[in-house]
């Protein structure tokens, strides 16, 4: 069986972890599969957007720590596979950040670690009230540095630096509120909730909303008249899209744009 | 009839956009007769804060989409004109920032697209409780890339992301939660309500707000230790104005200050 | 008397401010005291989390504003002298953040100014319900710029610009809304909480933490790309230690963890 199973619904993948007697850690073998499809989704132009949640009890628990721990059998007592393991992670993790479709974590039970990074680097997330997020590395004596580095672009610093130095959790209302998820809902409702959500954005013009979320994550990080020059020539690109023009005209007429998409 | 007015009460300017039958759409004369004013007011010693609203039912829509559609015209699609457009908006916004006096959005009915991103580039917002905000131009096909500018330095990405691709709108008691705008009062009580925030910043020491507005947007783009050091060049220049003198003596005497601005 | 008191439980030093009919004034003693202090604890293996307190009615009022006035008397109207006190206060600031040790605020009363840059330069801040937050210079003439620095990483800008031009106070949960502070509590119960915090800190493997707390404030300033380049070799790091080896072995047994540290 399968540890990621891919559905496609129209123009909506769902990435599902399916390694719920693991809590869907980022083992090898996990992430190999993640990135696999996020490397087969870059490619994919009938997708327009993209869920990811995990089966079981949990969406996911972060490293697989078993076979970190076997790692240190090596003669350098690991450090060649860790730094290995947390490149091939990183690049994971930024795929989503590359991919031209919005991601969005489908949240349920506890994402923590680097299942807690896994949510902060998707571009939106919904959870299931009850869920808990934790980075909570330090209560094994492991800082969640990577995480970090995802968490604290999603939230404010003291409240990220409270997660990452006491290991406690927070509720989905308070992720929520401080910015690490975008909704809540009621458990029963989370899969047609989050369906919902990519089925409204699978609707926008796809060429849009691509050239939209590159710019998004590559203006944030430049000087606000750099940005500017930059978001400037986005918008002159995407006004001169055939489609745009379609619905910029279609809006003026009062009727639904017929795009060619 | 203008489609810009101002009318200034004692130190306060009041600019209000006076094209309603357009929702006070951003057109090549909203832009230049927006740039007129803040050129004046940066010269403007005798203002020391500015109140920016609009008539009719609604703040600002954003972009004229009749006018950039008649821009198509042209031998090349609009491309320039399009160009140009986008340089004069990015000007004019960033004038909000680099005028020497706050200035305070007084926002009701709707602000969406470039009417968000002009609320977002304001540094302060009112609304009127009703009031919705929106960056709604994937819903026609073209991205708010230029408005995501501004509003990605005011709100948390997650928040930002899903304002951006759905085109949803928030209300402005989630506006002001998530930190675009700073209060929300009643409708009756919008004007008075700002004017009373205006009074409020004109009554300090014009050149103490100055400076540190212009250290405000200079400082949050530097590492921590460059925005440190400036800042304390910036506060050694202060602490010698005269009127800071007196009024660092006045309260030690516990008395108001009498100020020579 | 001296200004500033230490005492220890076991690994949690407490600073405790007390110049109480000053409001625990940020004066050029108190600012050699809390140097002094700090450099000491940067070397001290056997702290492993600080607390930050106030004596009196209030946490801290910012600058001795008498102290600054009385400078005013050298030949050159205090120049020097004010460059070389932002100075220090700066340096003090940043000792905060460079210390490997998470320094708690534990603040009460009212904390304004220089008193509320403190606040927001500490890793984490408790707060008694009832504790007023203010960078209200501008009510004198003396633009909060310095304070600033470190309120403007803490809180959504227009919030933070908010409080700088109108002088206005936030109340305990607005803050904690915000993100300037981590948790409101009951007046009585302030010191118990705060202990606890920081004991909860203190038990972690310190090793992890001091890496973690120099990572996270690295990282933060950088592209993201790079902020994981580093991250990761911190992780790599983190990882090889022994007491981690054992804390994670201590997890996956089920067992609690027996650290040397």
């Amino acid at each position: 069986m399968a540890i990621l199973e891919r559905h496609d619904t129209g123009a909506v993948a769902h990435l599902r972890m399916t390694a719920p007697e693991r809590l869907n850690a980022l083992s090898d073998e996990m992430l190999a599969a993640l990135q696999f499809e996020f490397d087969a989704l870059k490619q994919d132009q009938t997708i327009r957007a993209v869920i990811l949640s995990g089966a079981g009890k949990a969406f996911c628990a972060g490293h697989d720590l078993k076979q970190m721990t076997a790692g240190r059998q090596a003669e350098d007592g690991g450090k060649a596979y860790f730094a290995d393991l947390f490149d091939r992670c990183t690049r994971m993790m930024l795929s989503i950040r590359d991919l031209p479709q919005p991601v969005i974590a489908q949240v349920h039970g506890i994402a923590t670690a680097a299942g807690c990074q896994l949510v902060a680097s998707c571009d939106l997330a919904v959870a299931a009230a009850g869920t808990r997020f934790g980075v909570n590395g330090v209560n094994i004596g492991l800082f969640c540095s990577t995480p970090m580095v995802a968490l604290s672009r999603n939230i404010a610093r003291k409240h990220a630096f409270e997660m990452l130095t006491t290991g406690a959790f927070i509720d989905a209302e308070e992720a929520r509120a401080r910015g690490l998820i975008n909704r809540v809902v009621a458990p029963e409702a989370l899969e047609a909730e989050t369906a919902e959500l990519a089925q409204t954005i699978a609707a926008k013009l796809s060429a849009a909303v691509r050239i939209g979320k590159r710019a998004f994550y590559d203006q944030i990080e430049m000087p606000v008249t750099e940005a500017y020059a930059y978001a400037g020539q986005v918008m002159v690109e995407n006004m001169l899209y055939r489609d745009t023009e379609e619905g910029i005209a279609a809006f003026l007429d009062k009727r639904p744009p017929s795009w060619q998409q």
